[in-house]
């Protein structure tokens, strides 16, 4: 072929370098193949892979072996790639692989969570620079397109709300806690079983994977940069089977969500285990499905439902990604970004205004409600229902009998209303304090996100 | 102003010509006003509103008076106008303005999905031809991110279904049917009474909305062309109260549900009322909202849930495809668009295979079972489950007792498994034909929508 065939033929297709071969990468390998007419239809030029990067040049079962490559490096600036595809996640060698692929102009597709969230700010500088693409719709909440409309379907309007369940394993933990009655441990292990949890699950459990995705959504939600660190991240490890049980007589059932509001040019965002109403269309997603709900000002609000992760799933993504950045290169256009971003100030978690489920161990004798009320009174923290439980765990109805006479053990259920975290947080070290209370069965975050929690606190 | 000064401000923003200023279009002026710094930094240019065509020149509250014009032809062909934003609905004179419009290089922003539907292509057509973009996002399902996500995320990938509740009025009418027991009159008189139905509610009950939705969507979902004539439609009317109670005492609840599907190559769309599970995402989506279920080779199952009217709402979706149109104007790219259709057939109705619920009044004696059952097995149509009713409504339990001796009235509750529509359409017709029949006391369509149905059929 002469030198001019051969660029011809460059110019007519469009040229992909994979970075990484696992799960989703064969995926990817696998898609392409099998759609390649459609794709090309789609795009405009047909879609030509030519390079695999992988970390030991060991053969693979869907790639030709000439395309493997060891030399990610190499790949990265080959003059003929127009598009990297990153499937390795990480931080490094990942992130200078990206920025050096983004500065010699090839758009690239990631969907590496971990590194959007520490550094999207620099891969996005880069991009700007070249006039690259930079897609990462894989990185959050796997098939579901959400960062496509988060970005470009609600770019017109004020979106003041992203919470979402966004990790499948500790969903699928939780949900199993709650079908079963099983404790945290047992639900692990049979996640673990079934393929839903990693070896080491830290990453899921103790929320690093959400938190990763909640400072991507606020991120783009909110026009601003807000980097995993900003997030507050409490994980699953310490939700028992008391507190999943204490969530169901209440009406509701625990989540682990990932939040990120705005609220007068401030930003928040943090990642915990909350009970959320069973009416709230969150509430019925279970096992390892993901779903987000979106309150916006003009748009009202929205949920987008699917699976999060899964080698098809998340290759959706990635293909939906590479047809876009593809169809740029052919018409010389590129993907929408925003021209300017805001700096907003992203609030500690003490500052942010949550609700508390508060269960307390505490003897049952004449005065110990005024003893526990005044304690959240001095913090400022305003009750909204308080329920009493026998210790054999009988539930009692309508208001704490505060008049009752022998000093025998029982529980007090309290839901506060909203109120600074820190004031509740306080709230919780003081009740310690009483010689009334024998200990705090269980603290859970409530959350209404946009409903009534009206049904919340049983009798009163 | 010097000319060249004149011609620097052009460049420097964005103008914006809006057709029609009702309900939506005051909202999105409101919003430009309001929100008009953001929408600069998002689009790296201003947004300026130079004209707004009405029909009548009557003051508007929030518009300045020298932008109102009842010239649409001359506003539209303007030289200093960029995009066009259409709110004036109907076939003429929209398509007319809206083709000179994009042969004279304008963008397009339209919410009108009978034009879309019966025309789609010649806009198209147009919009390709002068490079200039057409979004129509508020089309469907108002506020929800939908055309965009089909289009553009789920590009690597093939859909096989959408099936979607497109239109809140006839929703929030069977929801109300459902939960209050209602018949079909009385709920749309309360539809109507809260503003969620119009004086003429034809549009609505009869499915032409639903039926335009459903002939966009699928033309996106499968690349090719389905037009509103294309697709098969039934509307509410005659869904009745004992409809919805057979519903219910199946597990199910019923919907107006428009339906696309691709199968070996052929499309179908249609627009039905249907039972669906009550354990079905779509089954708890009541009232005015929204919802469409999307299925995906690779993507899996999605869902994406909202509000589908409303001013503020609908103006959302319209100004997230102007901020497109805007970003596409300033760095001189274009939105997407599939390079070439393909040109599917589309099935009709009868070759379209469904699942049929019929209950039949019979002359309850030995023998009617066997008959009714014949009558299905000649049509080639397998029966799923068959449940006996006594005939004041009490349900019998277990299969039908089809030796009983004397000639009572009773009910047989027969679910089918799928078939050709035609032949059950069929099925249903020969039964009328026995004389052990007295009559149809209901026939409906059952959708499992990608989820199993085993709990339909009660007891048997």
């Amino acid at each position: 072929m002469t030198r001019s065939a051969a660029e011809l033929d460059h110019r007519r297709s469009v040229n992909v370098a994979l970075l990484g071969c696992g799960v989703v990468g064969s995926q990817v390998v696998r898609l392409l193949t099998e759609q390649a007419d459609e794709l090309a239809a789609r795009i405009g030029a047909p879609l030509t892979l030519v390079g695999v990067a992988v970390r030991r040049p060991q053969r693979h079962p869907d790639v030709p072996a000439d395309l493997l490559t060891t030399d990610a490096a190499g790949l990265v600036t080959r003059d003929d790639v127009d598009v990297v595809v990153e499937l390795v996640g990480g931080i490094e060698p990942v992130r200078g692989l990206l920025l050096t692929a983004l500065k010699n102009g090839k758009s690239v597709v990631s969907a590496n969570k971990a590194l959007l969230a520490e550094d999207g700010a620099a891969l996005a500088a880069a991009a700007d620079e070249s006039g690259a693409d930079l897609y990462y719709e894989a990185s959050v909440a796997g098939a579901i397109p959400l960062l496509r409309p988060i970005q470009q379907s609600l770019a017109g309007d004020r979106i003041v709300r992203v919470a979402g369940i966004v990790n499948g394993t500790t969903n699928f933990i939780l949900s199993a806690m709650a079908s079963s009655g099983a404790n945290y441990t047992e639900a692990l292990e049979e996640a673990g079983r079934l393929g839903y949890a990693e070896a080491d699950p830290t990453a899921d459990v103790d929320g690093y994977d959400a938190a990763s995705k909640a400072a991507i959504l606020a991120s783009l939600a909110f026009h601003t940069r807000v980097t995993a660190d900003d997030v507050h991240r409490e994980g699953i490890r310490d939700v028992s089977a008391a507190d999943i049980a204490a969530a169901k007589a209440l009406g509701c059932t625990v989540k682990l969500l990932a939040i990120c509001e705005q609220t007068d040019g401030q930003v928040s965002a943090r990642v915990h285990p909350a009970m959320i109403p069973r009416s709230h269309p969150l509430a019925s997603v279970s096992g390892a499905y993901n779903a987000v709900f979106i309150e916006a000002a003009a748009a009202g609000q929205l949920m987008f439902y699917g699976q999060g992760a899964g080698g098809p799933q998340t290759a959706s993504a990635v293909l939906g990604d590479l047809v876009a950045a593809a169809r740029n290169r052919v018409i010389g256009g590129r993907g929408p970004r925003d021209s300017a971003h805001a700096d907003l100030p992203v609030i500690a978690m003490g500052e942010t205004r949550t609700r508390y489920h508060v269960a307390l161990d505490v003897t049952d004798r004449a005065g110990v409600l005024a003893q526990v009320a005044g304690v959240f009174a001095e913090h400022g923290v305003s009750i909204a229902t308080v329920r009493q439980e026998g210790r054999n765990g009988s539930s009692g109805e309508g208001d704490v009998d505060d008049g009752a006479p022998g000093p025998k053990d029982a529980t007090l259920v309290i839901v506060t209303h909203s109120a600074p975290d820190a004031a509740l947080a306080a709230t919780v070290d003081a009740l310690t304090g009483l010689d009334s209370v024998r200990g705090v069965a269980g603290v859970l975050r409530v959350e209404g996100l946009g409903r009534p929690v009206t049904e919340l606190g049983g009798g009163s």
